[in-house]
């Protein structure tokens, strides 16, 4: 731990015109907190898959390389040529990693609202979070209940909102149930709980016996099998009985996203009683906000007209439906924090680890119950 | 012309359990109107190629062989293997055909209303028009202006409430400009003539030189060719200029819905002052609303997370907006009947003449500038 709350390092990610990604830390003066600020100690940042696409980019990362110091490690991989097109706004530009994380508040502003956080454990978002120390405003800080650690608030909303925003995007676009690809990582796991918890029939959709049974084991009620040979038929039964018509899906490329479409249009005519060549008359929709699988994605269009296939992502959701529902959703989470939205994870690291090629390889696997929290202010 | 109102040919198209298309007239009684319904006798009836989805299914027309006799011709034709599933909800099921056309109150039922239309030259919706006569409700009959013919009323449903739809749609989804494709068609020539009329910026997508040079004969200011080594750098150019950010799509197959959603990306970020990985903040649409190619759609999404793909079609659209607002599309309609929607048929043939090998292979080529129209009253 930095012994000087003045200074502080953060981890950073460079890809450069040469077509070469650059990780590294940087020692940083840590800016004043203005009347209305505070500083922060980080000491839990996790890393999310959405932190993976701005730290790795599209390098390949067999290719990493490892130089610098055990203090000041610097990794480097290549960026294959034909992804460097969709690199060009990032260009030659050091960039700070980290969407959320939580720590505690070790210096403030002269405001009143300031000084009241002193010492206080607070949960962040908005970016550079694998940071020593962050200065944000006030208003930034959503602070901790009593007895709660960083490590506890580090996750508190990416994951949770993310999963409540499916359930209320399901509610305000008018669907009864739904689908979830993907469904045994952290934030499908998270997903079944408020699932089953507010009575909300869930499809699941795994790749691997072994993802159906983590699932089952927390009460998951429809898991679907991709793998399967019976997958069509068995997705199309969960989807006959539970009526879900809109699914998020975070794989992404491939048929998986058409196949949904499809399964839900023959539920949809299981009950229709006339023939219309433009297929049923029901909407059918599927959110894609992940990209685990980075090929196209293929649409048949065997389901009719009535059908939506579009990205989904939480800040323009959160922004979509405004503040006061967003705080609705922040004190769920809040309330639920050590329940419905615990979040699980396999290690530990500190910033310099964070960037030992061991732990890259494994935390940029993405598995499922594969998950790191960085902890900025570990020795 | 039947000299008797009492009975009408009918066009039928049946697909059978074995995987033939069978197309057919027959002879039926004109049902009697009852208080608050009327007789039309069907005097135009356009071939549209949502009609033609229905009359030729998924068969391949170049097995089509002729029978029966000048009087009742009968076609038949193969449906290949594969499509068979997708025709399932209409198996061994004779279905009229026809969704629009227009024609002549010849007989009123007694209410007021009823008698009120006798001798009115009327436009209709709702299937089955390719019939001799037609047994409807008073409310579901668009009574033309004086000095209207059948023939000019005939496709006042379809094209101009689908042109119109889609401006509509454009605004009440918040964008300003708006992308089409197959763009010289007949509901592309009369998006522009709406376009241009309400100063909307339209850029036209066609695919060949000669369908380029329709579109700038009626004075269409941004035409982009997708046949041209050039086409997304000219189709982002366009896009840059009139600030489009939807587009509906006739073609449906292949890459064409991502390279728009692609160049529109490009030209949304044209304006961006931060980099995001997500992409830009732009929300990006295209609705599909027809499948001129029937391939899968492929999707590659170098387009950040702000778009959506969806199907478009007219009926859901009018269920969405409202009998009110629907009443004002239909009321332009007849007010521009003989100039902004004016349609243009290549030839006019008999209900006989329609299932002539001949012509079915003129029509059903679906090209740009062969519309037929067909007259059931013609003897």
């Amino acid at each position: 731990m930095s012994a000087d709350t003045r200074t502080g390092l953060q981890l950073r990610s460079l890809i450069k015109t040469s077509g070469e990604l650059e990780l590294s830390l940087v020692s940083l003066p840590t800016p004043e907190p203005g009347p209305d600020e505070v500083v922060v100690r980080v000491e839990a940042a996790p890393i999310n898959p959405s932190d993976l696409g701005l730290l790795v980019g599209a390098a390949d990362m067999t290719t990493a390389k490892a130089s610098g110091t055990r203090e000041m490690p610097v990794i480097t991989a290549k960026i294959p040529e034909a992804a460097m097109k969709a690199m060009a706004g990032r260009l030659d530009e050091s960039m700070p990693v980290g969407n959320e994380g939580a720590g505690v508040v070790v210096r403030t502003g002269s405001s009143d609202t300031a000084k009241a956080l002193m010492g206080k454990t607070v949960a962040l978002i908005g970016g550079a979070m694998y940071s020593q120390y962050r200065t944000v405003r006030v208003a930034d800080c959503l602070v901790l209940p009593e007895g709660t650690t960083p490590a506890e608030g580090a996750s508190c909303f990416v994951n949770p909102l993310t999963a409540l925003g499916m359930t209320e995007t399901m509610r305000r676009e008018g669907h009864k149930a739904l689908v979830h690809t993907a469904a045994a990582s952290n934030l499908g796991q998270m997903l079944n709980k408020i699932c089953i918890k507010d009575g909300i029939d869930l499809v699941n959709i795994v790749r691997s016996q072994e993802q159906a049974d983590i699932l089952r084991k927390i009460g998951a009620k429809y898991i679907c099998d991709s793998t399967a040979p019976t997958f069509m038929d068995d997705l199309t039964a969960a989807l006959v009985q539970t009526g879900a018509t809109i699914a998020f899906d975070a794989i992404g490329g491939g048929k998986l996203a058409g196949q949904i479409l499809t399964c839900m249009e023959i539920a949809a005519n299981k009950n229709a009683k006339v023939y219309s060549r433009y297929g049923s008359s029901v909407h059918k929709q599927v959110y894609v906000y992940g990209a685990l699988d980075p090929r196209p994605i293929e649409l048949n269009r065997a389901f009719g007209m009535m059908w939506g296939v579009g990205g989904w992502l939480l800040f323009p959701f959160l922004q979509k439906i405004g503040p006061a529902d967003g705080a609705r959703l922040r004190q769920r989470v809040l309330a639920e924090l050590k329940t419905t939205f615990a979040s699980h994870y396999t290690q530990v690291v500190s910033l310099q680890e964070a960037l030992q090629l061991s732990n890259i390889a494994v935390y940029n696997k993405r598995a499922t119950g594969e998950k790191f929290l960085i902890n900025p202010s570990k020795g």
